[in-house]
């Protein structure tokens, strides 16, 4: 298989653009996804103060290269959960990964936030991994907006879309359907959301962050007793085998002809939005999530201490 | 196993409804997703004249039985393809089906009409699955228009909607989610189109056919070298196995939630609609497909007597 762009020996071949790359060639490829994403679906704007959430994975880290190889403004984001055994190897990839490579870096650390993840698993009697993203997503808004950035990127991939969308399609969860995107405006005390990496899929970010020399977290989470949205992810995969490039074209007719059906949906869910009355961040409740976990926490010391 | 509602020993197992039932009850259960069906979706009106498109399978014949039952005024309409070897099959299966029942029916022979599929399957340069299928729907719009019905009921079961939806959903088809669903009200020179079988899965018809002694034509069309949406049927297959009832909730909340979001791209493809200059169907052309069909086999007639 030769390199569709220059002929020399093809080192990634992707069915879905019907076309292979050499090491070369797959990182202008890559590199034009991200920019095009950008441009087509108005992520980014040149001024943009861009916090880039880093949980040290491939998708994430290459997240963050190719913003900067794109002469964004970023800085990298790290949520330090403490869990023994993960997050000290988690923190140090992206710590090595931003010192050798000039990029600014802010970690928060749930230790001395008080809720370290195996504190907040031992006493809240929910699903962990739904809290760990409740908690990390409110911290992801908080700096943000404390910190005066414009926007907040995730690594959110082709595949972490699809699933999810497919998810809220077979619910037809218009609130949900309203607003699934790779950008979402700043509104009600939400800095704007942008997710650049929305048309690559895992397989294409794994190949890169390896052909860029990007070393990365890949341990799965000692919490995540299996990830979630694996079986819908199964079934994609084979929809794609069988017919390449179905992932990509859901995904963008969506946002072409699905999203619009469902924007009016938008409206209504915004209207519930006000502020905690702890934290200042917003929430549908009077107290937000997070800061009822912490209650519950202190609660919970307490009665062990008692 | 025992039945849900007699305990006497069970014959179907439904674990989408949780539930398994006797013969007596699966009736009771069959007949009442029918009634509850045409009452919740408003499918017909007591003083409806309705034709019933008949193939002589399982879900047309369980269709028409299922609405004389309800009392509801149902004549047959049978189109004699003119396959060897098979037409004649199916036309014997519900002419039998009709008179020991005393239903009124009503055959089109295609032969008479000048468009025996073999002879389109020779001359027209088109996949037949698809040709077949425009010219029995137009003559089901004719049939029903040209004698004064009211509503043309096809035996369409949840499979068949699921696998066109999904489809229509994967493709984010605004015009096609804009009118997909169990009731089409009559406009532009269409009869109004209903799909009272629309909760009940093909294994339901079948079991209800086989229950209710119903003799159905099971063969498939030698035409078909594989029926048309098949990968989709399977993927549901898998995905209601993991999860049963995920057809219906995927079916019923686009009725619910997914079509009010496309109802404003129906006008627009209303519009598109025209008379055929030459039999007065409606066409998005000024001539109709199916008119187009029959000049393309004159025409492949005369050169091959010349």
């Amino acid at each position: 298989m030769k390199c569709k762009v220059c002929k020399e020996p093809a080192v990634v071949c992707l069915p879905s653009h019907n076309a292979a790359f050499c090491p070369g060639c797959y990182e202008k490829f890559y590199m034009k996804q991200v920019r095009e994403g950008i441009r087509k679906r108005k992520l980014l704007n040149r001024d943009d103060k861009v916090l880039v959430a880093l949980s040290g994975g491939k998708d994430s880290l290459s997240l963050m290269y190719a913003l900067a190889e794109l002469d964004y403004d970023v800085t990298g984001l790290h949520i330090d959960l403490g869990i023994p055994n993960s997050s000290e190897k988690a923190r140090a990839v992206i710590e090595d990964f931003c010192s050798s490579r000039g990029f600014k870096l802010t970690v928060v650390e749930m230790e001395k936030e008080g809720m370290p993840m195996p504190l907040v698993k031992k006493h809240i009697r929910r699903p962990i991994c739904s809290v760990c993203g409740k908690v990390k997503r409110h911290y992801f808004n908080r700096v943000a907006l404390e910190q005066g950035f414009t926007a907040l990127a995730t690594g959110h991939n082709l595949d972490d879309e699809v699933a999810r969308l497919f998810a809220n399609t077979l619910r037809w969860d218009q609130a949900y359907l309203s607003d699934q995107g790779p950008v979402l405006p700043a509104e009600n005390g939400f800095a704007k959301k942008v997710k650049p990496l929305y048309r690559l899929s895992e397989y294409e970010n794994a190949n890169f962050a390896f052909l860029q020399g990007i070393p990365y977290h890949h341990l799965p989470c000692p919490y995540s007793g299996g990830a979630s949205f694996t079986a819908h992810k199964m079934l994609w995969r084979d929809l794609e085998f069988k017919s390449p490039g179905t992932k990509r074209s859901f995904y963008e007719g969506f946002l072409d002809r699905g999203a619009p059906a469902f924007a009016s949906f938008h409206e209504r869910k915004a209207e519930e939005v006000i502020a905690c009355t702890d934290c200042g961040c917003p929430t549908s409740a009077g107290v937000c999530g997070v800061c009822r976990i912490k209650v519950q926490l202190d609660r919970a010391l307490k009665d062990e201490g008692a």
